[in-house]
């Protein structure tokens, strides 16, 4: 059986190591109760890579797993980034580049010299490498694709062929497809087979993609039926043949989208003609539906990529760019309020009393819009159902409006006893807080219609009329009242 | 062969049909372009329901995918639901009901007789059936389990024992365990004898747990790893020792953090004696990742749930909750402001100006804010990199106040010819944007060393940080200075 154990050798090669850590890696001298690097055991790195000493770095760093490596990265400073890289690069395995954010992936990847790079790019799976390599600038790029096998060049300057954040950029070219017509037992055998070849078969897969001559997918299997199925049964009575199928044009929100509504593990990515050329796997659209979904309070305040790890200036940059926006709308509704000007000289407890207003209808805006942002990306919000979802906030804030009138003109009344003046600022209220609803909703829809992303551009519009109405409705209705 | 032919009937049945729909859902005739249902075809559901026309209703419901179906009890009125549920009971599989958003089911529950809930009940897997059962008020939900085979019911009961939102709660009872010391080949036999009684294996699943004689996991492998190994190999030389074990009292939180950090497609969940009880699947969690990444923007401006299939009196009540607690920090700025009366009365463009340097405040506050839940939310910021991340906000806070200043403070001076005027809101600028960075941080920060969710809180104390130090810096200056 001397073939058969040259087999097992290369199997077990190829195989995830037995032993190993313990299986319980909450609370132990490294982590916190809730699986998060300790602080301690952060600075004793830390300390180590001051003192130079590469290898108690080295043994520190060794235990961890994967994902904790790439946490580790991430929670040093930027300064001691390229020396961790430099003591630990035998442990830059794939699941640490796949996990480790993008700003720090850059200031890693900055330390090492091209040949480095490039070998660490060749033992990944096609899509972790373009992580790895396309956002160096050109020149680099250039010199880590020159030092890598013909292959893997090729594979890489595919994906980077298309766009950012697009199928044919983020999917795995490693997959299995057979032919129709084999049978479960063929299968199993071919797969034995290519398992001797360790680059023959992706480390992971899901699925067994069934394709025609042309390789176009007519089915697919899920392992778990392949393995419950006698040998002489052939894969085409197995194989379901409605499947989803990825153009390798979609962008990375609208794939998010399907995984989720289908409940996918993988799928198959096909060209313009309909080939296979690629898959994508749940483990890479987790991420990718944790930031869609989570960019939405990030986008809604202006705060941009809103990354902890993002280069300083940058940060600065995109904040202030939507700072200064605001100052123009806020210099706007200012000019509301300086039309009335005489009335606040003869009567300042207008002054007192107008942020509340403007403030209020700004909260109930902002509640409306992180509604419609979030049902609209969801796709819960269609054009099916944009006359009800809009009816439905305007009797929200009809209901809101009054009771906060009510409070707010009743308590001013009293306090100020002065019932005209509780009036005015109850109605101002109710008026604001339509305002709040009808635009929270109709602004989103409208840029959503234009193909504009309302997360990113909503909140400038839906402020200034909470703010301009605010401010017109109390100090105009005070005027025509004969308050001021 | 004939025993051989009867496996086969079975597993057919057992297994996804060949046929069905075609691959291509996009742009079809019920389908936009970005295979969402289109309006049209809703409407024609709708005219059918209200025509009492159920066939015609269950003709056009019939060819639809799962998850479609789920879309479109969210997409027809509340009112049109429990029709909908009696036209298509047929149809209601799983998949509908895993997809199906919270309000909406219990909408749809509600229409249908205990016994059919009970039917539907049994053939969903565990956790399916506790989503659809967990809701209904207990004497419905008593009437349901009634109706239940007694090894079904005994299962719900049991997961209904564990708290909501937990592992325990969320798992499914239905997995695959198998003693240590088996081989590959045993392990196939295996699968394939079980897979003659439809009941016995999960629908699907993506890795075998090898227990020990306690029933405690030991390892794990992925059915790649099966496939692709000669049939004579131990189980044991297959699979991996290092794998993630979930709590069974897990928060779905924590689960969610687990499957992003080691990109899992399932886990093994145990309980406190560390045995087997269940497994999470990645299907089911990234819905749980979107929401918790998504809850962000919706706590933040206090819209609750933020669904908007949510019946309207809870909206309402959840939204005004927040607007009233808004309203008192709204009233304690305007008292704020109430101390200038004097100072506004005589100079009123103070009035004018100083709603631009609170609410530049509190958008910069709350840019800080949101980049701050959502970094404490993903674990990107801990108790190691606190202080750094401070010091980022402040050095931000510093130059976006800088230039705010420079930009408003050199307007006011000119446009109103009162450089003291432009000095004093550039100060107040300054001073605001450094309110608003250190609030934007300190607050979450420190609510969540106290174990309050900061997305829920946070807003209010820093919008009130910012509002009170806007007010109080612009007007303070200003009667320091003179001006008033």
């Amino acid at each position: 059986m001397a073939s058969d154990d040259l087999i097992d050798e290369e199997l077990r090669r190829d195989l995830p190591e037995e032993g190993g850590k313990p299986d319980d890696r909450v609370d132990d001298e490294r982590h916190d109760e809730e699986n998060r690097l300790k602080p301690e055991f952060v600075r004793r790195v830390v300390a180590a890579l001051e003192d130079g000493d590469k290898s108690e770095v080295y043994d520190l760093v060794e235990p961890l797993h994967p994902a904790d490596v790439a946490d580790l990265f991430e929670l040093v400073g930027r300064e001691d980034r390229s020396a961790l890289a430099e003591a630990v690069s035998d442990l830059l395995s794939s699941e640490v580049i796949s996990e480790l954010n993008d700003y720090v992936r850059e200031d890693m990847i900055d330390a090492l010299p091209a040949y480095a790079v490039a070998e660490i790019a060749e033992q990944l799976e096609t899509d972790d490498a373009v992580q790895l390599i396309e956002d160096l600038d050109p020149r680099d790029q250039a010199a880590v694709l020159a030092e890598m096998e013909p292959e893997d060049r090729a594979a890489i300057e595919s994906a980077l062929s298309y766009p950012e954040e697009t199928a044919g950029r983020l999917m795995q070219r490693e997959f299995v497809a057979v032919p129709e017509h084999i049978t479960v037992g063929d299968l199993i055998d071919f797969l034995r087979d290519e398992a001797s070849d360790p680059d023959a078969l992706p480390t992971d897969f899901f699925e067994i993609f069934v394709v025609d001559p042309a390789h176009r997918p007519v089915g697919t299997c899920q392992l778990s039926w392949i393995l419950r199925t006698p040998r002489h049964i052939g894969l085409t009575d197995v194989m379901k043949r409605d499947q989803t199928l990825i153009p390798v044009t979609a962008d990375q929100e609208e794939v998010a989208l399907m995984f989720q509504k289908y409940g996918l593990i993988s799928a198959a990515v096909v060209d313009e003609a309909g080939r296979l050329v690629g898959q994508m796997t749940v483990d890479d659209v987790v991420h990718i539906i944790s930031e869609e979904a989570g960019e939405d309070a990030l986008l809604l305040s202006g705060a941009g990529d809103g990354d902890i790890n993002e280069p300083i200036l940058l940060t600065v940059r995109a904040r202030l760019t939507w700072l200064v926006i605001n100052l123009g709308t806020a210099m706007l509704a200012a000019s509301v309020v300086g039309m009335f000007q005489d009335a606040i000289a003869k009567f300042a407890l207008l002054a007192v009393l107008m942020p509340i207003v403007s403030g209020m209808g700004g909260n109930a805006g902002t509640q409306t819009l992180a509604v419609t942002v979030r049902a609209l990306a969801t796709n819960q919000l269609t054009s099916t159902n944009t006359w009800r979802a809009i009816g439905r906030e305007l009797t929200i804030a009809s209901a809101n409006g009054v009771a906060l009138a009510i409070l707010i003109g009743g308590g001013t009344a009293l306090v100020f006893g002065n019932p005209l003046l509780g009036a005015v600022i109850g109605t101002a209220m109710i008026i604001n807080n339509l305002t709040a609803g009808m635009a929270g909703i109709a602004v989103p829809v409208t840029l959503e219609r234009l193909r504009v992303d309302p997360a990113v551009s909503s909140a400038v519009f839906v402020t200034t009329a909470t703010d301009v109405m605010g401010f017109f409705s109390f100090l105009g209705l005070a005027v025509l009242t004969g308050l001021a």
